[in-house]
């Protein structure tokens, strides 16, 4: 993988080559090899165009070549590729297709193409990648066509990509509306280099302040957090867009790269562990590096709306409650304070400064001041509709702007108002953000509050390593898996099994109470659908209802080994929650939690997060919960014991982690959170196993 | 109200004055009278500047002048409408704030100005208004600072705004991006002339075919409904962005213009009951009527996706499911059909023609004749990135374009591309939507869905009448409530009212199954929270569930009447929904929809519709829940009867709408929906009373 030290790292010859051989140029622009060689003169380095024998013409020109590209049609490509190791280039650019996106086949050829390289010391970009730019140096390697209409200008902001037309169209976007790039890389097929290393790189580089992502599968999801994670520890913004969240989206990604989109809201999670930002849309990822390349990250969500228009203040108040983002109320002293400089303010929180903010712009720093004093507000958004395109007023502005930025550094400001290009560039580089859009200005200020630190356990260099001890299960049924979790320091109630009627009677009337039945068997996960459960029942009916399930349960699962009827006494005067780990193939376990009983897969009201969780995220998940306001109490109901629910999360991921090799899944539903305390009430371990295996969820 | 016949309409003095007297005009360009002067240069009657007595200065000028711009301070107004009254104007644009804006002196002044205006018959646009526009006659009467920097081109599009900086910076943005404007009004406080009649207006307006609303509540909530849809049946696309839909926000918009945002679900479901797009920023507004300005509204939400690009395509299914937008899958024939045209596309939808299709743009009829062969798509989306920027490509392409419009002129096609000004007006010309943004894209298309046939009842001229009778409730109790909805036609199970705990048992034994028992109170609504009910009670357990029911209610609520314990066999075999209509202020009685019990409060999952409701809404009501899936039968539970459950929202509609003068809200909850029927377990009506009435919600 990626070389730390030395003087060349990894994928130096991409980004920095000392001299590129293209295979497949031509001298018609018109044509992907014309463009790219058409590209390339902005190199300062020298260029190879090969023709006949790739090896001798790269040796002939005497010049040192590191970086190769191939524009070849795929059955040339395997030939090229000797051609390149035999004149030592250590790096190609694979355009061509036809590999693992088009079909099994070519899935052959490329791991073939891989080998080859891997075995050779060269890296290899692709196959089916759209290219690689460096803008300082003129490297532009890429036969993108939006290149052709605007050249990037020197800049902070680096794509990296798995699709190169959203790449490119990204790129000729960020272009059109001045941003400045560093770097421009697609991944293509990942045979080799993918979206992790990429980032990694970056993460090291000087010249790239945000790192803007495009992927729709990672080819490791645990490495992609962790470059992501280095990223950010560098100060580096980190913004994902990621395609495939929807099903139909999911679908047209795996049939265009023959891969699975991983579980978007287990995407959702990692990537908020790895303090990332996720954004939706090519428009909202350049919205969020334009501002993230001049402006600091805020260090909370406090925003502070400063408008003279009522109107916009109040959509900038509604777009704030959708993005993230909460308006605090100002207090009495700082109202009285506004007030002072402007009389007829408004002192909600939008503060409408009336139109006397127009006739002396020297009031805004006052006005910031007055409520910086205050309430620590980490965001203020100013609307200032077509100031900008008013040289006499932008001028007292800018002043009045650069004194608040001098004062308040560390503050996030940004202006909302049309703008001359020169206004603009102005106060960008004081580090104003500059906006003319008030509800892209508000989604893209919540979105920057995404760019959190990184959870330290991202940050090792190590696999984060639990203390794995055997799964020490004595029976695979209910029993045993309530046996093992309650090791694990998870409360249960009693339960006893009965392995007849008579004995059944017996421990309800011991009991003394109303009871649970549920069958035990190694066979039925969910045995509420085989008839295997009686809620509720009186001691002196418990003999009838043990006869009723074995009957029942007989009839729908005549199969199913049956162990016995398991008795509890009968609780119900708390709320039933859910609480789950699963495996993700990308991400390893993740817990959920959510409502009880059905609930939990019909109301998609579940909170998710990468294992493992501190108690921090464990009351985080609860309260994220919308049902969390069942959790607070309602209708007289006493409010739940939120620190024991925490409890069992943070004790059934533990479990979950130090099993993780043999663990598939653990679900405990319902969980009984009550006023005080808490009790698993069933519980279900699915062990890893091969595919095709009969156990587990029907 | 609004003159339907003679030559001259309503707002034609202000929308097509015949001369314009300004009252507060100034020579500095500087103020707003000045702005207003120099911006009135454009106008081809007369313009009075008013210096000195009002009428007089209008009455020597000799000219005919209908409209007056008044521009001084609040306490000033009052002798100029006089002057104007004086001087036969007809119809008066009041800039001047300070008035329902500012504080309860100012709404009282406010009131008296409207009556002075009203018994004049003179019209009154505002106070706190920021003018009108009709952009073909040069009627700029308004100070807006965004029409310094762009003037309108003349175009389909009118704005009506109650916030007048919204308004304006939607029309300087929309200038801005080359969008043609027929009329702008800004209504302002509306002491007159509301946001409603200004739609209605604009309706029959031959000028205007897009409709852009901003409001924060309306004065009339019916009469908007209905100029909606009026406007709509006359073909008009309109769209409308209601500020105040956050707390945050409707307490911000509450402070700025004294009146309370409606509640913002109602408001959904009453926007598209008449008909309308309602959209959530100025950005997503402009882009919807970009788009409704060129292109036929699409007659569904079937959208084919063609792109060369694999990424955007999954970008744009994306957005799709988001935005309410279906992908179908295409046939076998349809595929075989493509294929023969582009051997290698990708032929699920989103549809990957590869890069062949930037080579032949005459492929692309072809393709969509192919698709629309097969399965009926409204909407065509077609990515092609930088194309239009293109001169030499984008020839064949607005050929080819050409030809699709003339033989598919019903479907909606969009093309999304960057493109030269020239490229894009030739396209708008052909009715083809250009967008540069793919999620834009995806967002306004599904925007445009939403605009659809209004509800009949809206396009009738009077009001809708139900046939109201006499409410008869015997006893403001569950037993009268039962009583009442039984006659209704609402499926109660039996109900028998116990006076004494012997009594109870006596019902008990008869029923001869376990029974709920609910406490029968005038003075309890919400039984439960007072200690009112016992639930799955054996028979013999009746007697002292009785007393211990009468005990709790004693003890909690010991001002409470007690008529006695009313007994039900338990039924518990369905899902439990509460059904409710409630009262709105704006809009009248609106019906809810959500899973029952404490579940309907918490959860957030209530479909909501404004009455009248047919069975078809009913039926929607009840797919649109994310509880839907419960009701579809899970864990092997069989689906519920959901003609049963649409039965019952129409029959409590219909009683609502009968009490309409007398009922303020109506509550089964649960309605107990079962594999076959369904029934009202509880019942509860509130009276309309003033307000301070003990009765109703605690």
């Amino acid at each position: 993988m990626l070389e730390k030290s030395g003087e060349r790292r990894g994928l130096d010859a991409f980004l920095a080559p000392r001299g590129i051989a293209v295979f497949g140029g031509s001298s018609d622009p018109a044509t992907i090899g014309g463009r790219t060689l058409a590209y390339l003169r902005k190199f300062d380095g020298p260029v190879i165009a090969v023709d006949g024998d790739g090896a001798e013409t790269v040796r002939d020109s005497g010049q040192s070549v590191d970086l190769a590209i191939i524009n070849l049609p795929p059955h040339k490509v395997e030939q090229a590729v000797e051609d390149c190791i035999a004149s030592g280039i250590s790096a190609i650019v694979l355009y061509s297709g036809g590999f693992a996106d088009l079909n099994a086949a070519g899935a052959a050829a490329q791991e073939r193409l891989a080998a080859r390289c891997a075995r050779a010391g060269v890296r290899l970009l692709g196959p089916n990648s759209a290219g690689v730019v460096t803008v300082r140096n003129g490297v532009y390697a890429t036969y993108s066509h939006s290149i052709a209409y605007a050249s990037p200008r020197p800049g902070p902001i680096a794509i990296v990509t798995q699709s190169g037309a959203v790449g490119t169209f990204a790129l000729a976007r960020g272009v059109e509306r001045g941003l400045g790039f560093s770097r421009f890389i697609a991944t293509g097929n990942e045979a080799d280099i993918d979206i992790a290393e990429c980032i990694e790189y970056l993460a090291d580089d000087a010249e790239t302040g945000v790192i803007l992502v495009y992927l729709e599968a990672a080819k490791d999801g645990r490495s992609f957090l962790r470059a992501i994670a280095a990223a950010r520890a560098r100060g580096k913004s980190v913004v994902v867009l990621k395609g495939g969240s929807s099903e139909t989206g999911a679908a047209a990604a795996a049939s265009h790269t023959g891969k699975l989109a991983g579980a978007d809201r287990v995407y959702d999670a990692a990537l908020r562990a790895a303090g990332a930002c996720r954004v939706h849309s090519i428009e909202e990822m350049l919205d969020v590096a334009q501002a993230c390349a001049v402006a600091p990250i805020p260090a909370g969500n406090r925003l502070a709306v400063i408008t003279g228009s009522g109107g916009i203040g109040v959509m900038m108040a509604d777009e704030a409650a959708q993005y993230g983002l909460v308006l605090p109320p100002l207090e009495p002293a700082v109202v009285d304070a506004v007030r002072a400089l402007i009389p007829l303010a408004g002192v909600l929180n939008p503060i409408d400064t009336t139109g006397h903010i127009l006739n002396d712009f020297g009031l805004l720093p006052k006005v910031v001041d007055a409520v910086v004093g205050g309430q620590a507000m980490d965001i203020f958004a100013i609307f200032l509709a077509t100031v900008g395109l008013d040289d006499a007023m932008s001028r007292p502005l800018v002043a009045a702007l650069r004194r608040l930025r001098h004062t308040r550094p560390e503050k996030l400001v940004a202006v909302c108002m049309m703008a001359t290009d020169a206004v603009r560039r102005e106060l960008e580089e004081l580090g104003v953000v500059v906006f003319d859009e008030p509800s892209r200005l508000v989604r893209l200020l919540g979105a920057m509050t995404r760019l959190r630190t990184p959870r330290s356990e991202l940050l090792s260099n190590n696999e984060k390593t639990p203390t794995p001890h055997a799964l020490d299960i004595v029976s695979w049924d209910e029993a045993g898996f309530r046996a093992a979790l309650e090791r694990a320091g998870l409360p249960f109630p009693p339960f006893l099994v009965a392995r007849s009627a008579t004995e059944a009677g017996a421990i309800a009337r011991t009991l003394g109470q109303r009871v649970a039945l549920k069958v035990v068997s190694p066979d039925l996960a969910h045995k509420s659908e085989y008839g295997g459960v009686a809620l509720g029942v009186a001691p002196e009916d418990a003999t009838a209802a043990y006869e009723a399930i074995l009957a029942r349960v007989a009839a729908k699962a005549p199969q199913a080994r049956i162990e016995g009827v398991g008795i509890s006494p009968m609780l119900t005067d708390g709320v039933e929650m859910a609480i789950g780990v699963q495996r993700d193939p990308d991400f390893g376990p993740v817990i959920l939690l959510g409502l009880g009983g059905i609930f939990v897969e019909s109301l998609n009201d579940v909170a998710l997060r990468v294992l493992p969780i501190d108690r921090a995220t464990a009351l985080e998940m609860i309260d994220s919960l919308r049902a969390s306001a069942i959790l607070k109490g309602v209708r007289g109901k006493p409010p739940v014991d939120r620190e024991a629910l925490a409890d069992a999360l943070l004790r059934i991921s533990d479990f979950a982690l130090a099993h993780e090799d043999a663990v598939e899944s653990v679900e405990i539903n319902p969980f009984l959170v009550r006023e005080t305390g808490g009790f698993a009430l069933d519980a279900l371990i699915v062990p890893r196993r091969p595919k095709g295996s009969e156990y587990g969820h029907p």
